[in-house]
């Protein structure tokens, strides 16, 4: 009997790295996670997950065969199949990770940043079926933004387009690990969240089981917690996170004027809480003619094979390409 | 002998109506301008149009077969060919231009806003020839935006996308004639430069001409004039509306990364006093990946037939694309 295609698809993160085969009907088959420690070269997370993969891949080879291998990856670049100063990973300079991948598994190999992986997943096997226009945001350690129009992912000049999370709520506001100040991503991601508590915290007078919490302690979370708890700075906390995502999503449909928005990542856990302020101040501050037209949805895909549906999705895509034969 | 292709470009306006005949290689063979009456009913326009173009294209006729029509107009939407409440014309809810031009001319008709047409005659016939990612922001009576990505006008969902005049620059800011507060546009347009005078008049002390003249009177070639003298008012009012720009264009860079934005439209005749603030605030808010690489530059069609081009260049894309033969 002929063997059934699969592909690999693999979410480097700045504390796990996650790998998955995955079906052309965005089944996963099989799917692993290994640390990535700090300051561990890529060639060397490379070797070991090939050993990973091998290990996991050996029931599978008898029914399956891999065609290509999707990676989603922070600050990867899909023109260029490369890692440029990934801000959570000891990799220094420029890792070209497509060629890395080629010369350990001799596939074709497609890499881009994380946010379009989600984007291109949810295109493939999420809520975005049949969508042109649409948009992925990522709420989670940071904030990142894949941008979907006429049907394909929009990467610019440079393979750079989509960090709506470093686009500005405040030129005087908060410092963002980037260098700037007042970017989404300080607002909109988990520390954002914990930073906005503690903006709260020496602002109002509400008694708040966080006023017992250290900056350093204090994680989502338990934000998300203390919330459910009615905690009125945690859920004042929850409603400007989601104002100021509203306001810059209505900036961004200002831009592409896509369908639908979708939400993805840690931070979405928390559901409503963050999604009803979200879509108040997005319709808010919309134009006339785009309000009640953009639905703001959470990610289609389910959270535990997200990540690496996205990196899947997208090798199946380039599988499909007439130039990869 | 064969008679050569020419098009009609249209550029309907609040004030005026201009349109032009144009060659496939952007020379305008033939252009006037009638005035567009507040209240005028849109069939009406048209057919005083048609009137105008027979007796200009008169003489043309020997030598010129004319192929299409291409129109850009304010609130214009390329998918229905139609426009929706435009907000300096007196025609009410919903307006079919293709089809009413159409039945006056028996052509090929496209419609696009004015500002998609402005980047569509940059890339055909400007300083955006060969360039796949790139802005047209129009700074006139409002700010309009066109956004090019992978060569193609990027239109959304609805064919309402690129509306960068309505991105927010303050959510408690200036109050907007689109009901919103803080609006691009109510900064960096020719009446946003007005009223930054007033609020640094209010601010400052500095002596200025500007301080004899009312509100009513106030325009932005006034303001012009005063800065080419060293205004310290007008001086500091073009600064402002510079920066705020160069913010916003930063923001725009993080969604679609372009390879350049051109400026366009009645408030560039200013040149470097607004372009030289909007650049360096663009660079201060860009992200490090995309600082040093994304030219703001003027644009490249001369402003005397530039509104007509946008149109033409409209037209011909379409006569080139299969399904139209």
């Amino acid at each position: 009997m002929a063997k059934r295609g699969a592909v690999l698809g693999i979410d480097i993160g700045g504390t796990t790295t996650s790998f998955g085969i995955v079906d052309r009907a965005g089944s996963c088959l099989a799917r692993h996670s290994i640390p990535t420690p700090a300051r561990e070269p890529a060639m060397r997370l490379v070797a070991r997950l090939r050993e990973n993969i091998d290990a996991s891949f050996s029931t599978l080879a008898r029914s399956h065969v891999l065609k290509g291998i999707g990676i989603g990856a922070p600050n990867a670049n899909y023109y260029t199949g490369s890692v440029v100063d990934p801000p959570n990973l000891g990799w220094r300079g420029s890792v070209n990770l497509a060629e890395l991948f080629r010369e350990h598994f001799n596939l074709p190999v497609a890499v881009t940043n994380d946010a379009n992986a989600a984007a291109i997943g949810e295109m493939e096997f999420g809520a975005a079926r049949g969508m042109r226009h649409f948009m992925v945001i990522t709420l989670g350690t940071g904030v990142g933004s894949g941008i979907v129009a006429n049907g394909e992912v929009l990467y610019g000049s440079d393979g750079l387009a989509g960090e709506i999370g470093h686009t500005v709520v405040d030129p005087n506001g908060r410092w963002c690990a980037c260098g700037k100040r007042g970017c989404l991503e300080t607002y909109a991601s988990a520390g954002g969240l914990c930073r906005t508590v503690f903006a709260l915290l020496a602002e109002r007078r509400e008694e708040s089981v966080l006023r017992s919490v250290t900056f350093r302690e204090l994680t989502a979370r338990m934000v998300f917690k203390a919330a459910s708890d009615r905690d009125p700075i945690a859920l004042a906390a929850f409603e400007d996170t989601g104002r100021i995502l509203g306001l810059k999503l209505a900036d961004a449909v200002a831009h592409t004027s896509p369908e639908a928005i979708f939400l993805f990542g840690g931070l979405t856990a928390a559901g409503g809480l963050i999604l009803e302020p979200a879509r108040r101040a997005m319709e808010k501050y919309l134009l006339k003619q785009y309000r009640g037209k953009v639905r703001l949805l959470l990610s289609g895909l389910g959270p535990e094979n997200a990540a690496v549906l996205g990196g899947a999705a997208l090798i199946w895509r380039e599988l499909k390409k007439p130039h990869r034969g």
